[in-house]
């Protein structure tokens, strides 16, 4: 009757992790509106964890936002299944009736952007944004908006945009035709408001550091390289002070690194401090950056010719995983 | 009696990925004197490939030479673990009596080499050499030479060398009190040879190309960036035409990118260049390179502070994997 059955699957050795396809790497950076709770926000993070083919880099909390990111990658059928089951868990714990913090938010969770990183083009990511969405709005009776590159209309594109009235003033909002959901409900969940889900590129905070004390130079120089103001397409900067080095810095967000390349930013910075007889002391990656933006550098400075990731032993590795 | 059992695992869906462990990648390139029967080649693939926690990257024969490169990586125990398997499988098709090729050799599997890639450092493979090749001698008979980084004397460094005399002088070779094995018998493997085991550094093959069709330029810049003739340490380097470009290249071995690196070489080269009013066209990583390699480049270059590998997504999934 009762007896012990010893199975040995050749499988068990030989399954790939988690169903982990490295070749297609797309990152989700949800924000939701939890900051405080250490057991929420780690509920909703083995939600993200315990789904296959996901695999969670980063939970970061911010108690005076009371509000944490979380960073995870995987392909789009990983991505969703874990964007469904973080709603599950953080639908259950958030309550925007009562909730403040300083961070602007219309949604328990606020905002799912999906980034691709590799194998993986920015109309995959609107496609997976409609997906999720759709499935979002279907399941938990949240009304969607499609942002950034997923948005419906020029002017849902701005998230700030998308997230003006905020969960107070958002029953309101949504009666303007303009500021109808793209999936879901006409109005906004009780206690879980509404969420954009959309497709961005990889943003990298860079850094350069300039050998002046003179903060009107690094702002002007800002001024000279940001898009707003007649600059690079995809930069945003401004000048900042740092007074224990005694030096100041110009500090970026390069919005969209294919298409403006860190290496074109700092020869620009370079030519424009030379201009007021200042030197480029050094540079700063801050956080994480895509190893393609680094090799983009590398390409352009060492003149490499017919230079493909591929040629990278650990891009190879991500390939054949 | 005869009954259908299924057992639903959970760790079928959460094991490691084969046992790789991603942290520590050691690459290893055997050379085995096969180049010509595609079935013994594919065996000898096979038992690499069927072993836990290796990935097999890449396999390259040559029918003139008659001799195959593998290449594969993993940590040091599922590097031990191939490397015995493929022995294995190769001594089983493998009679170098019967051998002849372009290139020389002294064994049925030549020359097993450890290279350091990522979380593992020269001395751990001069370790993994040392116990692979003890392993390699008790198991199948065969003598084991260790060379480069693990050599236990300087006269057995260069893998030249060690394999002079090769397989049909080795008998003689090995009377010679300065030439016994680190490990094994006095007398070479009747079918198999004697075989080297080593550790060194990546080697990276770099091109650098210049504006001029004067080959003597290129032989005078390889001069002077080449170790023997003075120059860096880790560069192997000679001048060649590339007539169909009109064109010459000064054509180099990286055998060391971390202590000599790519951007150093690549402005020597510049400044040599521009001596004789040439420039450089461009350059050319032939193969494969780590990608730290590049990043050091973009480090130089963009004058980065504090980076690390680690903000490199790509390589925080290797790292997590």
């Amino acid at each position: 009757m009762g007896s012990i059955v010893v199975v040995t699957l050749p499988e068990i050795i030989n399954c790939p992790v988690r169903n982990l396809d490295m070749r297609t790497i797309i990152e989700c950076v949800p924000n939701i509106s939890e900051g405080r709770d250490a057991a929420s926000i780690e509920a909703i993070a083995s939600a993200v964890r315990a789904t296959a083919g996901v695999r969670l880099l980063d939970v970061s909390s911010d108690t005076s936002h009371h509000r944490s990111v979380l960073t995870f990658v995987g392909d789009a059928a990983a991505l969703r299944a874990a964007v469904l089951a973080l709603f599950d868990a953080a639908l259950a714990r958030i309550d925007l009736r009562t909730h403040r913090g300083e961070h602007p938010r219309m949604g328990a969770v606020d905002v799912v952007p999906f980034i691709p990183i590799r194998g993986a083009t920015t109309e995959d990511c609107v496609a997976l944004s409609r997906d999720v969405g759709g499935a979002i709005a279907e399941r938990f009776g949240v009304p969607v908006y499609l942002y950034e590159d997923a948005a419906s209309a020029e002017h849902r594109r701005n998230l700030a945009e998308v997230r003006k009235g905020q969960f107070e003033g958002f029953a309101e909002k949504m009666k303007d035709p303009r500021w109808g959901p793209d999936f879901g409900p006409a109005a906004p969940h009780l206690s879980a408001g509404a969420v954009a889900v959309g497709a961005r590129p990889f943003l990298i905070a860079y850094n350069i550091n300039l050998n002046t004390k003179d903060l009107a130079i690094a702002d002007r120089i800002a001024k000279s390289i940001r898009h707003v103001s007649g600059g690079f397409r995809y930069v945003k900067a401004m000048g900042v002070e740092l007074a224990e080095r005694g030096i100041v810095q110009v500090s970026i967000n390069m919005t969209n690194f294919r298409k403006t390349p860190l290496h074109r930013v700092f020869e620009c910075v370079r030519s424009e401090a030379a201009r007021y007889g200042v030197e480029i002391v050094g540079s700063e990656i801050v956080g994480l950056t895509p190893a393609d933006a680094l090799f983009a550098a590398a390409e352009h400075y060492l003149r490499l010719e017919r230079f493909s990731a591929d040629q990278v032993l650990e891009t190879k590795l991500l390939q054949e995983s």
